[in-house]
């Protein structure tokens, strides 16, 4: 069934029909399409357009559609060109010639937007509570290794001691940022175009703001042409995914680099491993590796529709139908990796013992330089003094600490009370202790305000569907 | 001068000193790095690490150092490494051996992470200023031709009437979304990183809430090895960038389209046109055509630093050095480009009576239509109605305001009525009175609706030194 | 079924497995995957680790695999991980315990590889004819209309007359750079990385020049570490066809700016329209539009692998496994596109009549300077004459031809004589009788250059397996 | 100075000029200009439109313009707007009026399409030297190590032993497809656009082909239409630099981790590391960082043009001039990141005492699993029993070479035979010989295979001009 026709001799190419349609993909919002659907009889109800019992018949019948769409009754056609002509088709086949009211002062181009914004703002809900699931698996394995120190790196060289737990946070943290971006695509989504038409606004005069309330949006939008113009909201929701994707792949990167033998920082779960086909004695961090390249398939999505957006000339152009796809992908992707993810990260097994083991007495020498300053040493002298220590110690084939203290004397004569005790790694965490340091009670605070931060999700105020819908 | 070197025989190689070198653009960030340097002595003073009138010197250095920067007297030397060293080893020069005690307890990595965000949120703040002075010029365009007639235009083919005023706030509005993505990147950056030195934490204890606050940051990063290794909030200004440079492509390409001969809408003063070197009878769009092949650049830079920040596994990698030239070259882009639409908007020469000549009886097929269903028809069926007028009217060779009544009796007996004064464009718009709508009243209301968006500013907390600052 | 698990406790936790698998998607290279075994166990034959009659059952076996597949009786399983498990799974039921020889020193790093660069270059070679396909049709709507005149335009302003059939030429040279980075990447894919077992090079001596002929690659890849590593065919075919899908962008705008009613230049076929749900009048050209847009996903498609690429730390990591997905959307969407694109050029209405009368005067203005050069008169006079030429005529409100002999004197005394005749577009095209010009006898040059170019096409050396093979 | 404004009233807006003018960086192509000009004059003198005085009065003007430009003495002005007007105005200041006569027949459009192939197939030969000089410091590592044996990684874990020599040259080999396609690229540029004017062809008889001989293009290009439009060279340009810089950010990540002093594989030379401001400790890897971290700057300026050129109305749009920076800025970044990496790997020390430290008995377990099938177990039996091998091992936490005979034979009784002296890497080394394998005499054919192939480097016909030209 088309929706048009009317002036047309010719039907159309079968495989242009088939590059047309956006069925295969579009059925996902079919939910939506109902909701919106059911609202606008309503509203063309409300301001004497339709009659009481014409809207009461409409609604009915798509009631009926949704059951059948939600139960797995509904049958798709050949010639069903989109989820908006299927659904219309189906109603006409319920309820009769009234179906044809149903369009009345609507376009699919206002349609469209409505039925895709609900699908955004409710798969915003879900990836919220997604990223909230790994934030606490993250929060639960920092504070069961809250003190457990660890190098750590920059310019994937040791640096400073920290800990297991000031590790973890950090990610946590970073998903935090991905939540309030995720939020901010809602906040885009959440304004109504229904009532714009095709984009000169509708001819009849529905109550935009009723629309509004009754579909769950948080404001009506100012300008009909803009209405059916304005993708940035799925924009957004693919940058939010981009950027949780970036920091995943962090995370993995950092989980593979600690899973090597070399380091053995980290066990994984066999749950959460794979083996190889040909050597019997690998097991291989495949989950991390494939949450980490995914960052590039959402980067791609990103990119992909906003290069699609580039200098289009009208209000709706056809090329906007390639919004659906990357969203769809960037969603059911991250639906996928973050809780396998979380679930890595809940049975992940962390070698304390190693940790402590790859503690480096050089990764204390800042301290030593803190401990020169403390004793009335300029900075960047203290810094030169513990530089030529290093070397020292380096020549000798040494650590740091092993020096005794003529060698130290031979380099500064305050260095062998400098380094009394400054290569304990326990005073050294402890002295890191303005907020946002590695101290324990730093920790403490930071692991509060962690879980706070994780308790305020994310409602979504439009359905409790599941997150990965049936296709 | 290196910050480093203690440990190391040998120099830095010259190809590799050029390569790693970030001097070049980071220099752009002198004035935040003394403003940074200047609030961390007197933070070192305020926990007692410095004496008073250590703080005083150190200051009052620092302030020099400003004002030679300032005044374009700082000597950079060919052995500065970036911005950091290159202020220190001046601030040395003229206070002494007491300039090494600055870098106490503090890291380049914290350092320049607070210079980079206090540059982007200076920025945003301009960014805003430039964006809305567009706007501003967009609304006084509708304003001026409020409700000029116009075809409005789907998938390029002309589809109903609307007005010049509508079209104009269309993109206004467009631009007030970027508005929002640009605060909400000024917010991102709006996070104190100093006092978590190169990781771990200080182990100084500086009160990092006075910190923020004497810098104008709105909190205090949590975790140390977040606030190194965190450049979302560069991501987020060159996705605002990006999506406002989407936007410009947009408003660029239709204007080009409306000032192409067949059209004629608009003409470009002589100001913002160009001619060529080949054809003396051209006057060419350059201006609007380099605003939309921007949107190109600007998409390339937020790739680039994604694709850069994709997987790294350190808390601070030396790749994130590719973090400040696309942003530099993002904002320097739209500082160019947006004053000049701005003008480009301002001059231009609106042709009311080439857009009322445009409109064509087809355009209100939807009227007929509408018309159809207030007499009681479906829509669905009104629509197929409609269609067959268009049809006839083709193969009459003629508008569909040209058929006879006869001629549409033979379509339908009910359109002799329905097209009674259907294809008079004030009665159209005037029709499409809903909230939104291109309706007089509607839009009276959305110009003060947006005025009022023009109206309240981004106002950035942090400087007023001009846009375009010096390199 | 997994090819792993000796050395693991516990069962692969589900979600995991979802997301590890990659039978979803791989399965499209099922066909290949029997080839690559059937070639891998006659090579085991031929270096006597196979006995002849191993050798003969496991082929036997393999095709029975193979025609299970090619007629859709194979069933996959739940357990089944990728298609080289599910088919190695198959053989063991239809073979017994010798199909547990088959795997002897290949890895599904190996074997991955060389399945993916035989779908790679039977897919180029589909793709090449595709693209021959659109430019065919291009070249026979040049050659129906090959001296029809029309303006060409830079800036989208009109610059020059030109005709029909330069511009359909343009269009099918720009695609004959695509048919040539198709090759490209066939090349590119054309390197065997079987007997590289897993980064190390196969136990057993395999012969692999025999391997790559009887498979039909061009070489053997030289590395066994960079055989498995290497995914550059696969970016080069998505590069390939990010370029086409650029390509096709600008010829299908260009033809949706065309098909706008102030120009009319070309109708489109009933066949390749589509008509609005609202609007009984309108008639859309959807087909381009969505070609125009695919153009985005197309990018998308080569920024999400080469992201994914970047930075990987060994031979194979499993972050590779996204490389496929994005190949077979990408050859998916240039598999859809082009023979619809095809179809509606060939279904064309180019109206000569509305080609002429978009001809002005004005874009005969480098003749008249042209004249003036071959009187003497240097160019750049010449160009600020003729300047002056059309800025009286716009003065007058008239075209630059109709200026009376004292008007043009009042601006140079030899303008009467350069304008004689000089707004003939016949005469004008005709001057542009360089190669590569609009000139009748340059334009029958470059037909028949096109034509031949067409002729040669890629012949795919591996199999004759239809372009939309069976998922 | 502008080469057009007769037709103009006004003067163009000073932000709008400078938002305009390419000068900033077109002026990189001056050399280049100067040759396309002066080939441009002569082909004008050998079809009788110059005359032979004009042509040498012209050629010789421009070699002085040449020279000042060469030597730094060329005054740029406030008015050029782009380097053609630069040079063209002071052509005129030299020869005076005759240089007016230059222009003829030529445009803008051809003119600074050829000037930019010239600059991309210099740049081309540049980049394909600097990359051989990288394959050759590889490959002289490759050499030094020949036969050292190290861990090799699938998956970031330990996987069966390679050698230096074997990993040095998977990175020369994935660079030698960085030269093919910098090569293609080069071709691809290789075609000359002078003489098709604006867009319609040239109005003088310029012998075209005569031209490419003269400026060193290999062929000339077809269509004039396609001349000025086609950006296709300069994508391909970025798409060569930006796998490049994909394959320079594997091989930096690699090292990066090999220098970590858990693995301890490889040691920076002094001249080739930093350190740091705080930790004087540290020695940093920072030119493979920036290496690493500049692959997402390459596909960001590939992306950014592909953005850019997608849906481009006409043959030229002024949003080409976009073309140049990127183009640029990737030959900078490749210019100043592959001397600096081939300079740290000439001096590298490899620590072949840290790479036999670093085997581990379980890399040979599939050497275990060959022995198992040659003794006619087939492989996926064999590998399922030296899976349980590998478990019992880690049961009683020994490697699975310190496992005693008892313990063999309760996992299978072949495995005594099977094991006995399966972890000698020599033995796995010499067994992987086949072609492309990390055996010995393998590895000596590929070495000379690697030779060979650098020794044909790509020579640029055109200039001899240092690759960092001065901007």
């Amino acid at each position: 069934m088309k929706l048009w026709g009317g002036r047309f001799d010719k039907a159309i190419d079968g495989a242009a029909h088939g590059f047309n349609a956006s069925l295969p993909f579009d059925r996902r919002m079919a939910d939506e399409d109902v909701s919106g659907s059911v609202a606008w009889a309503r509203g063309l109800g409300r301001c004497g357009v339709l009659a009481e019992d014409e809207v009461s018949v409409l609604v009915d019948g798509m009631e009926q559609v949704r059951a059948e769409l939600a139960e797995g009754r509904f049958a798709f056609l050949e010639g069903d060109e989109d989820i908006h002509t299927a659904v219309e088709r189906r109603l006409g086949d319920i309820v009769g010639p009234v179906a044809g009211k149903l369009h009345t002062g609507r376009s699919r181009n206002d349609q469209v937007a409505t039925d895709f914004r609900l699908w955004v703002m409710r798969a915003c809900g879900r990836m919220d509570a997604a990223v909230a699931d790994l934030q606490t698996a993250l929060a639960d394995s920092a504070e069961a290794h809250l003190h457990a120190p660890m190098p750590g790196y920059t310019h994937w060289q040791p640096a400073q001691a920290v800990t297991w737990g000031h590790w973890a946070m950090w990610h946590a943290w970073a998903l935090e940022r991905d939540r309030r971006r995720i939020a901010t695509a809602r906040t885009a989504a959440s304004a109504l175009p229904l009532g714009s038409a095709a984009l000169a606004g509708s001819g009849f005069a529905v109550d935009r703001a009723w629309l509004a309330a009754e579909l769950g949006f948080e404001r009506v939008i100012a300008n009909s042409m803009d209405a059916v113009s304005d993708r940035d909201f799925a924009v957004e929701l693919l940058f939010a995914a981009a950027m949780t994707g970036m920091h995943l792949s962090r995370l993995s990167e950092q989980l593979i680099l600690f899973a090597n033998p070399s380091l053995g920082f980290v066990e994984l779960d066999d749950a959460y491993s794979t083996g190889s086909s040909l050597m019997p004695q690998k097991k291989n961090p495949d989950m991390l590796e494939l949450a980490r390249g995914k960052a590039g398939r959402l980067v791609g999505n990103l990119v992909g529709l906003m290069t699609t957006l580039k200098g289009l000339p009208s209000t709706y152009d056809k090329d906007m139908q390639e919004d659906k796809e990357p969203v769809f992908d960037a969603v059911d992707t991250l639906a996928a990796a973050l809780p396998v993810l979380t679930g890595l990260v809940e049975t992940l097994r962390v070698r304390e013992d190693r940790l402590i083991a790859a503690l480096d007495p050089a990764m204390f020498a800042t301290d030593v330089a803190d401990r020169l300053v403390r004793a009335g040493v300029p900075f960047r002298e203290a810094h030169g003094i513990v530089g030529r220590v290093v070397r020292a110690a380096e020549e000798q084939g040494v650590g740091i600490d092993a020096l005794d203290a003529e060698a130290l004397r031979a380099v500064d004569a305050r260095l062998p009370a400098a380094t009394e005790g400054a290569f304990d790694w326990a005073a050294s965490l402890a002295s890191r202790a303005a907020e946002g340091g590695t101290a324990p009670e730093a920790l403490r605070a930071q692991l509060a305000a962690m879980r706070e931060a994780i308790g305020s999700r994310q409602v979504g105020s439009y359905s409790s569907t599941g997150w990965a819908e049936s296709p």
